[in-house]
C-alpha cells in the first residue's frame, strides 16, 4: 500500500489506498502550525496508518515542498503539462520510506508580475485526469480558498493562473477586525445568507475598501447582526473577485469549481448571479487523483 | 483650567488646558482595549492631571461616546454644523467634575449606505475654526487612519463622508496574515519606500484582492525583502483608496490632510501620483481645537 498526502499551510490531510481504493485516513497540523520539525510531524502523523499496513512510499503535495515545509522542491514553470510537472518532484528517503514531493507551479510572465502555487496542481492534474473533456479546448479552473486561484488550462497544459486573497481576507476581517464579533456567522444563518446575497449585490456599485465598512455602519445604523455583516464581508469579496477575474482575465462563459463543497457552493451562487455557468468538484477527491497520476507518471 | 481628550478605538489622549495653553499631556488605553471600567480607566488616566491642579470639567470626543464607551451619545446627523454638532454632545456629572462627550456624526443619504465617524467631526470642526479659508466654498478633508475618512465641506458644513478601512487591512495584513513577517517593515527602510511606490504604481493595473498576493510572490520569484512587501502592501492600498475616491466621489484638484504627519506624507505621495495638491494638518492640534470650539459653543 501506499500512502498519499496534501499538506497545506492550515492541514496535513494523509491518505492510506490500495490501488485505488481508500483504506484509511489520517490528519495533522499544517506547516503554517507546526510544533515539532516537519519529519517529526510527519511521522507521528503517519503511525496509525503504518500500524494498519506496510507502506512502500509516500507521496505529498502542497506546501510540504515550501522552504518551511519537508525538503524544498523548485516550482515547474507555466506552461506545464502532467508530464512535465511530474519529472520536477522530489524524491529522498525518510526512515527507510520512499518519500516523494510534488513540485508547485511558478507562473512568471503575466503581466510580469509573478505568481505561485503549491498543492493546487495536483487538484488541476486530478481533475484533467478524471474529466477527459478537460483535456481539450480552452477551460478556466477556479480553486477557491486562502488564496483562490484562477487557472487557464488549454489542450490539457495549465497555461497560466492568478491568485486572490479572498479567503485569507476573509478570515482577518471575520476574525482580527472591528467589522464583526468573533464566533459571529454561521454560514447556515438565515441572516448569513441575507448579508451574502447584499455583499454580491454591493459588487457592482463599491470599490472594496470602501464597501466593506457598511458591515460595521449597518449594524450601527440598519439594525443588522454580526451574522449579517460576517455573510456581507463573505458575498463582497467572492463578488470582487468574480467581477475583477472577468475584468482581468477576460469574460468566461463557463468555470469548473474545484474545492470544500461548502465554499464552491457560494462561489457557484456569486457565479450565477454574474451569469457564468460553473459546476462543482470535491477538492480533496481530485488530491488524491492528482497524486496517483503524479505517482504513474514517475513509474512511467 | 479644563481636560480636553480624544478617546479613539486604540488609545486615550488627555491634554491639560489653561485656556488656550497645553500644560500637560497623559494617555490611557483605548475603547478597544480597556482591561477596566470605562469610567474607572478615566479615571486612572485623569489622576496624574488633577494632581497637577484643580479641574472644572473634562471634554471628551471619539469612542467614549459609543456602545462600549463612557456613556453613549448618539450621532449627529449630516450635512452639520458646528452648532448643530456641539447641540448633540451629553453633559454628565462624574465624581462631581462635569464631563461632556462630542457627538459622532452619521451621514445616511449616500447610495443609501449609511457611514458613521465619531472623533474625526472634531478635527474637523477645529480645522474649520483654525483655516478660515475652509469655511467658504467646497473642500475635499482626508482624515487618514484606521478607518480613512474623505469628507465634503460646503460652506463650513459637513456635507456627507465616506469611509475606506485601509488602516485596518493594512494593520490585519501586516500583523496577521501570510504575506509579510512580524516585525517586518519599518517605514524609514529603504526598501520599504521601494515597495511604497511600486504599490502606488500597481494601482492603475490591479484590483485589491488580485494585486496583494504579489507582496508574496515577489518574495519567493522576485527576492524581495518582508519590508518591500509591507511597503508594497501600503502603497497599493493608499493609492486604490485614493483611486476609488476619485471615481465614488468625484475628481478633486485639492484636499487638505488631517492627522498623524507620517501617515499624511505618505498619502501626500499618493495623492501626488494622482496628480492631486494637498496640504497636511497635524491631527493632535486640530483636536485640541475642536474640543475647544466644542466648549466655547456650549456657552454661548
Amino acid at each position: 500500500m501506499i500512502i498519499l498526502g496534501d499538506w497545506g499551510t492550515t492541514r496535513l490531510r494523509l491518505f492510506l489506498m490500495d490501488g485505488p481504493a481508500l483504506v484509511a485516513r489520517a490528519d495533522g497540523p499544517g506547516i503554517g502550525g507546526l510544533t515539532s520539525t516537519p519529519a517529526d510531524s510527519l511521522r507521528a502523523a503517519m503511525q496509525p496508518l503504518l500500524e494498519k499496513s506496510p507502506v512502500s512510499e509516500v507521496i505529498l503535495c502542497g506546501m510540504a515542498g515550501s522552504r518551511h515545509g519537508l525538503r524544498e522542491v523548485a516550482y515547474a514553470d507555466c506552461p506545464s503539462d502532467c508530464t512535465n510537472w511530474a519529472k520536477s518532484a522530489l524524491t529522498f528517503t525518510l526512515d527507510g520510506l520512499s518519500v516523494t514531493i510534488a513540485a508547485g507551479l511558478a507562473c512568471d510572465d503575466l503581466q510580469e508580475t509573478p505568481d505561485v502555487m503549491r498543492g493546487e496542481e495536483t487538484q488541476i492534474f486530478g481533475a484533467l485526469d478524471c474529466h477527459p473533456e478537460l483535456r481539450a479546448g480552452d477551460h478556466m479552473l477556479v480553486l477557491p480558498g486562502t488564496h483562490s486561484k484562477w487557472v487557464h488550462v488549454r489542450n490539457g497544459v495549465i497555461q497560466a493562473f492568478r491568485t486572490w486573497m479572498t479567503g485569507e481576507l476573509f478570515a482577518l476581517l471575520r476574525d482580527h477586525s472591528t467589522l464583526a464579533h468573533v464566533g459571529a456567522g454561521e454560514i447556515t444563518d438565515v441572516k448569513y445568507q441575507a448579508g451574502f446575497s447584499h455583499g454580491l449585490a454591493r459588487t457592482s456599485t463599491g470599490d472594496l475598501g470602501g464597501a466593506l465598512f457598511e458591515a460595521r455602519s449597518a449594524q450601527l445604523r440598519r439594525a443588522k447582526t454580526p451574522g449579517w455583516g460576517v455573510g456581507y464581508i463573505s458575498g463582497l469579496l467572492i463578488g470582487k473577485e468574480i467581477a475583477d477575474a472577468q475584468t482581468r482575465l477576460g469574460a468566461t462563459a463557463e468555470v469548473s469549481l474545484i474545492g470544500d463543497p461548502v465554499l464552491t457552493a457560494l462561489y457557484q451562487q456569486g457565479l450565477g448571479q454574474a451569469g457564468i455557468s460553473s459546476r462543482q468538484m470535491e477538492g480533496d477527491q481530485l488530491a488524491i487523483a492528482g497524486l496517483r497520476v503524479l505517482c504513474t507518471s514517475m513509474k512511467n
